[in-house]
This record gives structure tokens, C-alpha cells and sequence, in this order.
């Protein structure tokens, strides 16, 4: 096997967990023995195969592919190696890397191509399509719903398009206030390079550390702040994307009624209409402030209610959560600290240190009047030393043979509460039976004046057949949730995963919409196959 | 010629004016004297001719296709009279009035009709589809860019869908401050089911008095509080809409991952590609308090920096304008009040007494640092009574032989004086000659954190050949706003005045696009022909 060089920005993700491989943890034999008991049952360590063992099919690539290709972005940047191709089987969702622990990467691309720039990828993708070879496009490789799976769907070869030299700033208007950035480039290093000009985006999904600004463009991302610095394509202000029929670009005024805004058509298109290149969005500038605040609420109920009033109100926090019982109680334990009853919300302020200060007065009234009690800022300390490090606990969870995963939807504030226990009831039901329990942690995150989102996380035993075990609960959950009415995602997207329930989403008529668009752009299909967009039926 | 019934929320408007007949003015002879003083010309009266001698053609529509759009809607609800066609013949832009006054209504639609609910459109659009019959909706009737023409495209016949009678409020949700209208609805009658539950939408353009929510999504309509309220599209949280190929129901959850927002394609789709039934909409509680204050300052470079430091701060007006010198002039004069020098911005805020003092206060300290000086409420008074009565002046003045038209688009912060006095440009050099000058005035009325609006007003005489002298000067202004980068329309949509220019605001590519989609969902090209959507070149 021969191993690549890793990106700039961070080390290269291990292949079958999360993150730097130098952060893997063991469990913790106290954590373990709680969870055997919350869960009524043993579990088993499932310890990753040798990398050496993995059953990787081999490059299908021919010559002739091999040396178009090298046409385009040089011979060094086609990479067929199997460290590389293995490191490009997936993404990271807990079925992927059971998958991985267990010693299968099948399907793998064919190779690795590495363009430079928006002119390399523009080729690239003409190329493949004239050529019938299947194109994934691959940022961070932070997935969880199958995003980066390199599918070939009827084409012989598979390529997996490693954005990763497409990191540069390309521009800075301070008046403006916005930034062109390039698609490749990892959310830390963008926010370093913004940094030298006094800007941030603001924008820190759970995935930040590894995730792309292309990706997040291309999934419709939300971070955790997103209250006050939105969600990602509310950033966005233009787009440059490759495609089989040419280069689209799009944007540029903050406001236009020159017919639909298909920028929101390639926002969230997950690279099956086109590769994105270049994203423009707004910067703000660094804060001056962070004043952070904890609260406690007498019940979930009660805590979501007070942050209803606050998404609807003139004046919010940057950030807002609420943890359910459930997850308040864990937090507390996982952190070290005594629960406090009830449900504990989190509160962020950016901004001028006056402006920060007038807000969380005004917040601190609505939130008091609600019927919460302030805390102070402690455990948000503790929430933001480790906001990037949930995955790693699922990683060190997993090894012990603790099956841990998330999932998310988001709904109106009226149809929050019943969701929340439709979804509670359709995990609890397909988990719970001869293999042990289920522990249930849910949290709203993203609050906006029509709605909420839910984000649930939910730990059971791996059982014999942890593969459809999950699979099992996530269909029963996903169900519950197209039923109620809630989104399939609120920011994790579509992938492979929630494909199957796009229709009930957007109607048949909506899936008939995506393959038209789908059509023009990408007229033999070779952009990301088997994603997103619906099969006709 | 037969009267049908007019609305049930406002007159039906004059057949070659703006608005409620009754409402109209004669010029004051000292105005008149001003202008022909500003221009450098002398003008002559453009006095409409009889109704009785406008040039309709007749109704082609067979009796067989009256009798099937009967079997649908009512025998009632088809109308071929000469009046209700004459008033469905096309929109309220100027060179729209001036061909009316001059007696030309062609084309003119070959019915009106006028379906009761969402079903009846459904069966409307897929009959007309299959009949070959161009369909045109029409809510208000206030397009000023060509966007209800009754154009027959390749069609023999062409009927104008009025969807006065789908006027509903639907449902209201308290909790999740969300409610589904009518698209049928008038602005006003809107303002008042909504306030009949203490809600608003807060959205308030010129054409308010007779714009419909249909017409609002349709064109993505920017109100004048949109710094507080923000633009209509962003209000929309869900869409239902009638298309040949069968209903579109999109939206609900406040937020969602699950591929591309198709909303966003629905809005702002004028007709082409469905007709828009319901709209559910984001509402917000009647403010409390509303607190207005004009402002001065020196110039319009200064009040602009202003305007762009409040736009990116995280503390705003729900209203912010600054109008230029001239208009500054002209609307003191307007007003009765003289002119303070430079420049004069006007701001309003929206909310909860306290909320209102604290934001206002922030303002206020923001403005001063940025030059400006606090001029008291009356200046916005004077607006307020007059926000909803230019389009009438522009009667009285066109009657009196001075076409006054409008133009508008954004761009960032960084492009809006370079595009500002490249506009003025293009206007001046294509209107000054033998017939006289050119009153132009700009303001800017929607602020974003990456840019603005620019609105034009321009007065000139009417001349021997309007027509083509305003079809000149609107050529080299488009011309100029697509070279300096800036949006063809910010608010007043694509229609057939600004569709020569969607190629160079989309790129081919992205009018390769809108007819994919619109392959897919009016499959004969039936829906709103020649409008918005560019031609295959």
C-alpha cells in the first residue's frame, strides 16, 4: 500500500473512524459499565481488521483513462494506490465504518484525481462524461448519509474528485463584506485565512474540523451558531460550478428578482448536477465578544417554549439550544458535573462587547419570563471544549461494541413536541427487545421564528447484526418522520441514505423537477450516481 | 361593452391608468411649469381616448373551448366581454399606458377567467395544456415589466386566469407564527384577515394597494420595510401551485438538507412554470410601536456608508432609505417643505416599545458616527400618507405629456456608486437632445450586508415618439447595469421587458436551465409564453 500526502490543513481521517487516528480513545471502564446498564446488555468490543486485510477491489482504471486524465491535472494527481482509494470508499456515517471496521470497502473508486483549479475540474468532468465514467466529488469526506460513496451506477470506472487543492482565498471585499473561497478548502483553514483579514464566517457545524466550503454549499450545512450567522446557503452570494455542459456561474447581487434563484438549486445539490468550484458568501467581522450562558428549564417543554420566543422576537442570541432531559442528564455526567433537574439550555452572544451586552439583557427578560433559571456561563465551557469531539466518543463507543448514531429533522414549532415523540417511540420500538435497550438524547440546535430543528442521539448495543439493527431503526424513525411531517434532514442531506425518501418530501413532481435539471447538466449521468435525486418510478 | 364585478377588496383600476379611477388628478399648473422649466421642453397633453374607440381585437375563443373552461369554472366565471378584456390586455408599466391612451389594446386575452379554488386551476392548466390554449394569471394586475401581456405565443387562443376568487386565509398557526393564504389575495384585504389575529406580514411595496400574494411570489416582490420584514421570499415557508403535469406542494419545515429548496425555483417563476394557488407564509405579531426619523446628510456618497455600516450591523431599522440629491429636492418640494441640503434618509422601526427605544437608540449612535444629522419624524410622515400614490402622479404627469417611468436593481456595496453613476449616465446621454432633458432621480430603499438597491425615477417629456424614446433610454440603462454587474430587476421581476438580459444575468447555461424545468411541468409551453424565460438562441 502506498500512502499519500495528507492535506494541508489537517492530518488525513483515519479509514475506519473518525477524525485524526492520533485522538482515538479507549472507553473508559466506568462509562462502559454505565452503559451496559442503561442499556440491559453486554456488549463486545468490535476491534477494526488490519488495514492490510481490507477487502478493497482493485482500480479498475485502464490505461487510456489513466493517461486522459493525467492530461488534465498531471500524472502525479491520479492516484490509484490503495491507502488513497480506501481513504475515498466512504464517509462517516456509523454503518460506514462497521462496514470498515469489518473489513469491507467495496465499492472503492477506481482512482483518486486531484485537479488545481475550476479550468482542471471543468475538463475533468466533460472528460468523464464523454467518457461514461461515474464522478464523485470529495471534499472533507465528512458524509454521514453515503454523500461521498463511490458509486458507479452503469459506468465501468468510478472517480473519486478530491477537491483538496481547490483551498485557496480567492478574494476579500471588506466593503461588501463577503469572500470568494475555494470549494476545497477545510473550514479551519478558512477561517485562518479570513482571519488575517479580521473576518470569520461564523459558520461551525459539528463536522467544522474536517468539512469543506464546498461541501457545505453542496449539503445545505448548518452550524452551530447558525441563530445568529444563519445557515450556510444564507451565505452564500455566488457560486462557480463545473459541469458536463459548461460552467455555471451564478450571484453576485445581494438581491435579485431576475427569475428563480438557481443558486438554491446547486445549493444543496450534493455533486449530481455539477462540481462546485468557488463559493462567494458573506464574512462578518471577528467578534469582539463571546458571552456565553447556560440555563435550566423545569422541562423540555417548558425550555422549547422559551427558545420559540426567542426565534420569534427582534432580538436573539448567536447560538441556542435546548437538551432534553435525557441529554442534559448524560451531559452532565459525560462533563463531570452534578445534573441539574430538568433540561439545560445553552446561549452564545457575538458581537460588539455593547451590542452583546444590550441583547443578552433583553434575552435574559424572555428568558426568565419563560420560566428558566440562569446558570452561567460553566457549562457552556465545558459544551465548547468539546463541541468537535462527539464523534471520537462514537468511534471509542463503537470499538467497545456501542452502537452510537445521530439523526436530525427539523419541523414547525407546532409539530415539534409530537415529533419529537413519534420519533422517541419509533426508536424505542425498533431498538428495544432480546439485544438490550436504547438510550434516546435528543437537543434542538437551530431555532428559526417558524420552527426547530431535532437532533437526536441514540446508543444501543451492537448486537449480532448491528448493520440491520440500525438500518431497522432508521427506516422505522425515517418513517415516523415523512408521517409527521418533518424534513428527512435538517442539515445532514440526502446521500444515498435518505434518497428513499425524497419523493415523500418533494412529491413526485419535485423528483421529476431534479432529473430535468439533472438532464440538462449532466446529460449521461456520470455526476454522483445513486444520490439524491429519485429514480423514475 | 359589459362591466363584470369588481374586486371585493379595491376598484377595479382604470384601463389606462394606475389605480382607482376616482383617484385620478390633474396636473397643477405650477408644477407644470417647474417641469417644463427642468426639462428644457415644452409638453403637450396625452389625453386617453374613449374607451369605446380602443383598437381590441375580438374574442377567438371557439365555443367549444368556451363550453369546456365552462365546465370547469361556471358559465359564469368565462368572460369574453370587451371591458373585463380590455382591463386583462397587460400591466401598468408607462409604455403600457401609453399605448392604451393611444387607444392600442393588442393583444388582449381571449377570455378571462376566473376559477374558485385550487382544483379549478388544476383542471384549468391541464386542459389548456392539452387544448393548446396559452394560459396567462393574473392576480393584481400591477406588473410594470410586461409579466401579464395575454402573449398567445404559438397558440391560437390565449385566456388571462384571474385568480381574484382564490382570496382566502387558508389557516392561521399561532404557534409556529405561520399562515397559508389565498394567492388570490390582495395585499390589503391580506393585512386585514391577518390583523383580524393580531399577526402582519409586514410587506409593503409600491404596488401594495392592488398586488396580490400570488403575485408577490411570483415575481420575488421586495416591500419597503424589508430591512425588518425582509423580502417576500423569505417570508414563504410553503407553496402549492397547479402545473400541467399535476400539483406542486413544496415546503413546511422551517428549514431542511433534503436536496435543493424547489421553493426558491417556484418563486419568482412568473407564470411560467405553474400557476401559484397558496402560499404559506411566515407572520409576525402587529408591532407595538412604530418610531420614524428622517435624517440628513451631507451627500449621497456619506448617507450610502451609512446605510451599508447599519445594513451590517447587527442592530437595524425595519425601514432604511436615503434618497439623492435630486430626489431629496423634488420630494421636499413635493412635500411643501424646503429642501434641507444634501441628502435626506428616512428610517423606521418596527416592534415592542422597549425593543424599539434600545434598537433605535443603537441606530441613532451608529448614524451620528456616520455624518449624519437626526431631522425628527415629519419628513417621514409625509412619506407614509404618499408611499402608495406615485404611480398616480405618474398619470397626471404622463396626461400632461411628461413620461415618468422607473428602474431599479443592486449590486454590492463596493458597485453601487460606480454602478449609480453609470446608469445616470446611460439615462442622460439617451434622453438629452432636441426634445429636452431629464429629471433623474435615485434612491436606495432594500439594504442587505453585501449590497443594495438603487431606484430610479426619470421624468422627461414625452415627445414626439415616447415609445421609442423610453424604449431607447431603458435599452441603455439595462445595458449599462448588466456591464457594471448589477441585477437586471431587484424587485420588479423579468416579464418581457427585462428577458433580453436574463442570458447575461444567468448565462446561457443557466437558461438552459429554467427551459428544462419548465419542459418538465408545461410540457406544450403553454404557461405564460414569451415571459421571463430566454429562447433557446
Amino acid at each position: 500500500m502506498t500512502h499519500d500526502k495528507t492535506t494541508p490543513s489537517a492530518p488525513e481521517m483515519s479509514w475506519f473512524a473518525w477524525g485524526d487516528p492520533e485522538r482515538a480513545e479507549a472507553l473508559d471502564p466506568a462509562l462502559r459499565d454505565l452503559i451496559v446498564q442503561a442499556l440491559h446488555a453486554d456488549v463486545s468490543p468490535i476491534p477494526p481488521v488490519e488495514e492490510a486485510d481490507v477487502d478493497l477491489p482493485p482500480s479498475h482504471l485502464s490505461d487510456r483513462l489513466r493517461e486522459l486524465l493525467a492530461g488534465i491535472v498531471g500524472t502525479d494527481h491520479v492516484l490509484t494506490g490503495d491507502a488513497v482509494r480506501l481513504r475515498r470508499s466512504g464517509g462517516k456515517s456509523t454503518p460506514d465504518l462497521l462496514r470498515r471496521r469489518s473489513g469491507q470497502a467495496d465499492p472503492a473508486p477506481d482512482a483518486v484525481v486531484r485537479p488545481a483549479d475550476h479550468e482542471q475540474v471543468q475538463r475533468l468532468v466533460e472528460l468523464c462524461s464523454s467518457e461514461g465514467v461515474a464522478v464523485v466529488p470529495f471534499g472533507g469526506g465528512t458524509s454521514v448519509v453515503g454523500g461521498v460513496d463511490p458509486l458507479r451506477g452503469p459506468f465501468g470506472t468510478v472517480v473519486s474528485l478530491d477537491l483538496r487543492r481547490l483551498d485557496g482565498l480567492v478574494s476579500v471585499d471588506h466593503t461588501s463584506s463577503t469572500a470568494v473561497l475555494g470549494a476545497g478548502l477545510r473550514a479551519p483553514r478558512a477561517e485562518e485565512l479570513l482571519g488575517e483579514h479580521g473576518c470569520t464566517l461564523g459558520h461551525l457545524p459539528q463536522s467544522f474540523e474536517y468539512a469543506t466550503i464546498g461541501g457545505f454549499a453542496a449539503t445545505r450545512s448548518a452550524g452551530q451558531a447558525s441563530a445568529g450567522y444563519g445557515r450556510f446557503e444564507d451565505m452564500v452570494v455566488s457560486l462557480r460550478m463545473a459541469t458536463p455542459r459548461g460552467t455555471l456561474e451564478l450571484g453576485g447581487a445581494p438581491a435579485s428578482a431576475a427569475g428563480p434563484d438557481l443558486k438554491r438549486l446547486v445549493l444543496g445539490s450534493e455533486g449530481t448536477l455539477g462540481v462546485i468550484t468557488e463559493v462567494g458568501v458573506r464574512v462578518r467581522p471577528l467578534p469582539e465578544t463571546v458571552l456565553d450562558e447556560a440555563w435550566s428549564f423545569p422541562d423540555f417543554a417548558t425550555g422549547t417554549e422559551a427558545l420559540r420566543i426567542l426565534a420569534q422576537s427582534d432580538v436573539r442570541p448567536t447560538m441556542a439550544r435546548i437538551l432534553d432531559e435525557s441529554e442534559t442528564f448524560v451531559g452532565a455526567a459525560l462533563g463531570g458535573r452534578e445534573a441539574t433537574p430538568g433540561c439545560q439550555a445553552v446561549l452564545g452572544f457575538e458581537g460588539t462587547a455593547e451590542e452583546v451586552e444590550t441583547r443578552a439583557g433583553l434575552v435574559r427578560r424572555l428568558m426568565t419570563g419563560a420560566g428558566g433559571t440562569r446558570l452561567g456561563p460553566e457549562p457552556v465551557a465545558h459544551w465548547r471544549e468539546n463541541r468537535f469531539s462527539s464523534p471520537y466518543l462514537r468511534d471509542t463507543l463503537l470499538g467497545a461494541g456501542v452502537l452510537a448514531e445521530t439523526l436530525e429533522t427539523a419541523t414547525t414549532w407546532t409539530g415539534l413536541l409530537p415529533l419529537y415523540e413519534a420519533m422517541t417511540e419509533a426508536l424505542r420500538g425498533s431498538l428495544e427487545g432480546e439485544e438490550g435497550g436504547a438510550v434516546i438524547l435528543c437537543h434542538v440546535s437551530h431555532t428559526y421564528p417558524t420552527g426547530a430543528s431535532l437532533y437526536f442521539t441514540v446508543a444501543t448495543a451492537a448486537g449480532s447484526d448491528p448493520l440491520s439493527r440500525w438500518d431497522r431503526a432508521k427506516r422505522a424513525v425515517s418513517d415516523a418522520i415523512a408521517e409527521a411531517g418533518g424534513t428527512i434532514s435538517h442539515h445532514h442531506a440526502v446521500g444515498t441514505d435518505h434518497r428513499p425518501w425524497m419523493v415523500s418530501e418533494i412529491g413526485p413532481l419535485g423528483a421529476e423537477i431534479l432529473r430535468s435539471v439533472k438532464s440538462a447538466l449532466d446529460p449521461e449521468g456520470v455526476l454522483n450516481p445513486g444520490k439524491l435525486v429519485p429514480e423514475r418510478s
